[in-house]
């Protein structure tokens, strides 16, 4: 006998107490990106007491628990983050933050506290379930290399067959579902460069190689880039955001630091960048005789949807919620490093929205003030929990 | 009688221990602009014992002694500086900087001592003096507004027809006297300038001003003052030396702030810079929506040496000295509050050398390992003695 | 009784050495923008041999031709251009340019035969078709403001229920169709801007305003337009292709010509960017004493094809040609005038590919070897008919 | 005895209606560079008549003309150049040019019959004449590589101790002589730069190298040779004057030239331009993937006078005319190849002010109404007539 939307309705309403009560718990207790030992703890103690879960500890900061269904079938990855910002929080709300200077001001907590309620609706019917169901909860998705590639290269990802990320998000209002297929969030590189010119008095730049004028000429050459190297159709950014020389009026300084960030999808793209970068640095460099070091690091990978699992996806919760809930999406140039498990299996990403302008909670993510509409946790635990009975059910 | 070559000579070699001498406890106490205390009275005291002199204190920092001759006559001023600056010494010899983060590092110690030496000979003639010597024994040349004109302020020039003034260089191999007839030290103003852009995360370039690209482009276009509106015969400077911005790779910031200096002779040329500039700044800020501050301020006048002064002194050194060792000097972009002086009566100002290769004597001004050859005072002494006797004297 | 995919086949073949023919004549004969007197008048005697059609001349070289349905139905229109272009031919088969400076150097010879054939074809079986297939010859696609416009003023759209158009593509190999949904071509507006500043003698740059100078920042300028202004996730171009200016080393000149291009998709962000690109201009010249003129033109619409024309569209080219000849296209920063249909009727624009590597048909559009594989013509024919008998056929 | 003031005002006097005949002559008669054949005939028949005067042709339309003194002494030359202009003239004056297009716009007319009549008057004297004078008529002073090089290499300066020459000025007000010792005007060097990039369409600049924005920014980062690698005491100009490229608003051109001018006085620096700019215009183009040609060319040497002819000239002068008669001078960024003599030998050039507000002679040299006051052809003649009497005279 199949499942009833009914069903699944009733099944999360009776877990949403505890949902919320979990995500409030872990919002008092942020830890940062690799020091999560409480929380992992917390969710390895919580998962231990649904039962029927094969828990183990990827690495030291994560957890993973496997839910082994009564009937053969394929193996899904449902994966959470768990790690919190150095921000200090604004809220007022009864369950800010306790600790100054640490936040979970990018809705990890909720995320954390949906999987877990999944987890436990699920553990309960092992019998429904044909495959296996993979609970991921993540460490340090905020601090690059990023927790995922360590969860990969832990193993996690052995067997799994599709994976699947939920990221709430509070400029989306409460009560809609975001899906894409294709690229989704970009590749978010970085980049270091210091000029190193020849010091001296301001009044002498003839006796000088004057590295703020050559770093002011390398920014203005930058935008070549994006403005002229690109296919306009390929959406790339390269923004300089830190632009340091000098300590006083009448000394031309001997170096200037400038860093920065790169966004993109398309991998090849992605590759040319950073030799059109070097390019121009040491062009503008040597026209004026400077020399200069420019270092340039990958971050995440970019999320691109797999287009089966999204419609597969997208298939269930129109089903599970209607027409008008299921929003097509379009990419951002943020990042996740979700796609480092869609780099070893086909997966989807998508976003749930957790924005309530009437009850003011309209703060953008990493900011001080930043909340999620608590609503939209049992829209997140239903999403999974749909998925999964409509993908893998009977 | 007239006074010989050779009797000069010997007035100041007589003196020449005790002018060492003095230099050398002006360099182990250093004080800093405007708070010569200690150094004013150490002058004053000297002065004291010399006899024949009127002293007072025009600042609370400064002494002028005047030594009235006994014929009738026109007044000359000689002017030392006698402030040290906040650098932390390196040399290593037995008089060096008794004060951590303070020391000589312009020479100023000699020029007070040199000018105490010269008191102290011709304080013991009056009689063969027409007209008046005034010593100033200046506080406060290194820092804006400067002591100069808190002196002219005060009343020093009153009654003064002519000025003149001596900068030890260490970069001049001693033995050498550099004199030059109109412009020699130019005006060195500053500039800060804030750009008020629209910050935000560095993937959503569009949803921001982005300052820092445009305070590049206004550097780079704050070049075209120099290369194109200036009179090429005009000699000016523009040094944009301070530019910072931005904290974090993945945040585009909301404010540049610029600064530097200007450095020029021609006073017409000097009131065009500071419009030409904002012009600039206003055009690039408001090009690409971004606003700004702009503070440019004036700092001392440009050294212009008077002709007639300059030839008279000139005229008296190549006699002291001979046509090799008297040098006809070039203008430089570095600036002196002696012009403060020279605004309200002719005068020159010159350069005594104080540098040796063989002794090391090498280091640049304002360097922690600066010093002068101390054989420079008594060619010091010796300018301004012979200067007043040749002028002045019977 | 339905056609059949071969008794299609058959028709085509059936015409296919008349539509080389007429391609032949046409690529012979070419007329330029608005003048395609001749042409036209081709057209409507070959059309007029038909029989069966209602033909009329919406405007002085334009033809429209109308096949009445036997059966009640909608009105699809089917566009073709029929304008040269002002290149010198260099090719050298049989058929090239009689006329010196003009030339088919864009396929339009190949769009008019294959309309050509398509009218001939389905003039024979009015009796199969519900509705009706208007046939529009257009004239000046190649040249601002475009006939196509002129065509919709005249009327050719009314009672219109879809507009479907083609293009053959020499950098597409022939035997495929490319089809795709939404923003396909985009608006190529252009602008023209004069700097104004004071001329004279190079050797005195400082009795100028330099122009030369002021438009290369200009330009320099205009990059943040694309690199920083727009959402990355929106194409935009902005190429400056003109920059005129100097007749001699010693005079720096008084004005500088620039002019150039801007492509866009987005019709919010195409109303930005003249304000933004003014407002560079405005601010460069103004921070360099300089005066301006800025003139912008839009140019055609982009091309958005219609979702529900094109599906229709894809579906009937599958069933014709078989997945693997009918591609998914991307949008490309080209122009095309058929977007002045789409203003007023829903409809969909594809390309047919013409390129050939083995037969040497290889040279880009516009160029004076561009040709076109003859192979592609039943293609375009094909597709026309299939079209319509698919999609108004019994 | 020695020639009084007012005989040689006399002297001067007798020949100036003459002068100003010979001046009006040549202004009808204007020839360009390197094509003064008649001129130079001209020349050459007008000397013949005066007897006395040893004739002979340095180059095919040059003269020289030497009177020998029957006293013993050194060799004066004194230069005139003789070449017209491609302008054509916009005055009404009776004797305007009868050659369209070409046009005596800067002078030379008044300067060849200036020396005309001063080689008439001297030849009617040599008994008082010690040593020698020689008169050089030269060609091609407007064109490089310049008449006067080619003069000197046929030997003209063989044997002589000084030369001096005189350029009418028609921003100085007649009545005046302007003189300076040292630097007096510049050397004129001359650029030309192509940018190899890759065109295409404008729609498509990924596909390109798009050679205008990088012309740009090279004209950009030229400024910084000026502004920040060149002492601010030495003077520099450079100018780019020439930027061509582009022929259509929708393509982007394989190539971009430009061209302009560099004026020096400090032959170390001139050497060093050259370089900095092809450093500047490789980092820059490399930068952004393209390539280059850059082609510098000297022109003229910059006029240095020599401080000893240059003060014996001052003399002499301010004894015919008076101190307040003669101003001196400040450098000019303008360029003479009289630099060519004073390169074997010392010699001074000097400025005879012919300009009249009253007169409405105002325009600019090389202005299609440029003219000249004739007051000034007398004051030249008594100018060159009176050095030589007062220096080589009785």
């Amino acid at each position: 006998m199949s499942i009833e939307l009914n069903d699944i309705h009733a099944l999360v309403e009776q877990v949403t107490d505890e949902v919320v009560g979990w995500r409030r718990y872990l919002h008092q207790n942020p830890e940062l990106s690799f020091e999560e030992d409480n929380t992992s703890q917390f969710v390895y103690d919580t998962l231990s007491k649904f039962g029927g879960l094969e828990l183990s500890r990827p690495t030291r900061t994560s957890v993973m628990a496997r839910l082994k269904g009564h009937q053969p079938g394929a193996v899904l990855a449902i994966r959470a983050d768990m790690d919190a910002l150095p921000i200090t929080e604004e809220n007022t709300f009864e369950f800010v933050s306790s600790v100054p200077g640490k936040m979970h001001a990018c809705g990890h907590d909720g995320h954390t506290a949906m999987l877990l309620g999944t987890a436990k609706i699920l553990s309960q019917m092992p019998e429904k379930i044909h495959g296996e169901v993979r609970f991921i909860f993540q460490h340090a998705e905020e601090l690059n290399p990023g927790g995922a590639q360590q969860m990969v290269d832990a193993g996690v990802m052995e067997g799994v067959d599709e994976v699947i990320g939920i990221h709430l998000i509070s400029l989306i209002p409460v009560g809609k579902v975001v899906v894409k297929s294709g690229p989704f969030m970009a590749a978010p590189d970085t980049f270091h460069i210091t000029i190193k010119g020849k010091g001296g008095h301001a009044a002498s730049p003839h006796e000088c190689v004057d590295p703020l004028l050559i770093g002011a000429q390398l920014v203005v050459n930058l935008q070549h880039i994006v403005s002229r190297n690109t296919d306009p159709l390929d959406p790339l950014v390269v923004s300089v955001t830190e632009f340091h020389a000098g300590t006083a009026t009448n000394i031309i300084p001997d170096t200037v630091n400038l860093a920065g960030t790169v966004r993109s999808f398309n991998a090849e793209l992605r590759k040319d960048v950073p030799e059109w970068m070097e390019r121009i640095v040491k062009g503008i460099t040597e026209a004026h005789g400077a020399k200069y070091d420019f270092r340039y690091e990958n971050g995440y990978r970019p999320v691109i949807n797999d287009e089966s699992v999204t419609e597969k996806v997208r298939k269930a919760l129109v089903e599970l919620f209607g027409e008008e809930t299921v929003v097509e999406g379009k990419p951002v140039m943020g990042a996740e490093d979700f796609s480092a498990y869609q780099s070893v299996v086909p997966g989807t990403f998508f976003n749930v929205g957790a924005g309530n302008v009437e009850k003011g909670i309209t703060y953008p993510h990493h900011h001080p003030k930043f909340t999620v509409d608590e609503d939209a946790l049992p829209v997140g635990v239903e999403s999974f929990v749909g998925i999964v009975l409509k993908t893998m059910g009977e």
